[in-house]
């Protein structure tokens, strides 16, 4: 369609996750177009960050140093670990605020159909976490998913022997949002999880 | 929220347009875990990108060369001029192939709440390329929005004394959408426009 380079970067941007092909031409024009936008820094970033992003080797968060800044930080509660799939997962409860203890990145869940079994996760190195006896409260919130529900099912039977409270974040309705158009499944559970008040 | 230059790198594809935080999360997700993604041409292209791409000297299409692949290729009627607001517009008129005539790309449109008048667009350059008679049908296709109109009828009206002919491209339906869902004003088009069968 375009021009060599154009079509290039286009096509590469268009391979990155949720990216169109008209986002795609729409990202490069905009780069091709506004001068004040800092492609180089863009470009120095994409270039380091495999070498300088590390995972924490305690919880398998992202970070630049060996441990993560959650596991480092002396002032959240080691009692408590809460178990996620990704990432990703951790950024988005702790914009909550509300948790304070440690966590645990999966690196998935388990999947039959995607070949994902409990040895692909990092399950042992939980397990190893487990073994000294700190940790009173493991709380499960993998995905409210098939696989998300599988993976916590799985976990929380592993863990039946031990001395530990396991716990699930609770399914139910989203705040904000209404109970017309609310599915079946996420309905059922809302009733389930009903609290006397 | 992330440590270091995985916020960074979210934060700079944040800034492109259409990206949102979430989705900026997890482009930079996918980089970081998809060993299979060539980061490294991306940065690349990203660092030549502005020095390779240049625009067309006659039209004002992007182009890696000092003409563009349109106005190099001999087979295009030199006779037929479509003036465009934007780079893209060519590309999505030549996904048409309905188009053999040449291109002109203003570089946007007439719009006084921005402050772009005809002496930000390409419109001298448009005359040059009139001056000699070769051209006899200048389609305005500019967008038929506010600014697209005005660029529109403020063109049509300078080039009344040549001899030359002006045409617009027609709106009305979108081709399969539904007349129900179709606005007012796209409908009295619609009306305005209509052919006989």
């Amino acid at each position: 369609m375009y021009d060599g380079i154009v079509q290039e970067l286009i096509d590469e941007f268009g391979r990155l996750p949720g990216i169109g092909p008209k986002s795609a031409q729409r990202i490069a024009f905009h780069i091709l177009q506004t001068p004040s936008f800092d492609v180089a820094r863009l470009a120095v970033l994409l270039t380091e960050i495999r070498e300088r992003v590390k995972f924490c080797e305690i919880c398998g968060n992202v970070s630049e140093q060996d441990r993560c800044a959650i596991c480092r930080d002396p002032r959240r509660n080691p009692e408590l670990i809460c178990v996620v799939e990704d990432a990703k997962d951790v950024a988005a409860i702790e914009r909550t605020r509300e948790f304070r203890g440690l966590y645990h990145v999966l690196g998935g869940a388990i999947s039959p159909i995607a070949g994902v079994g409990p040895d692909d996760l990092r399950v042992a190195q939980l397990m190893t976490r487990l073994a000294d006896g700190t940790v009173q409260e493991v709380i499960l919130a993998t995905n409210p998913n098939l696989e998300g529900e599988a993976t916590a099912s799985y976990l929380s039977r592993l863990l039946t022997s031990m001395e530990i409270t396991v716990s699930r974040l609770a399914s139910g309705l989203p705040v904000g949002g209404d109970l017309e158009y609310a599915d079946e499944v996420t309905l059922g559970r809302a009733f389930e999880g009903r609290r006397r008040l």
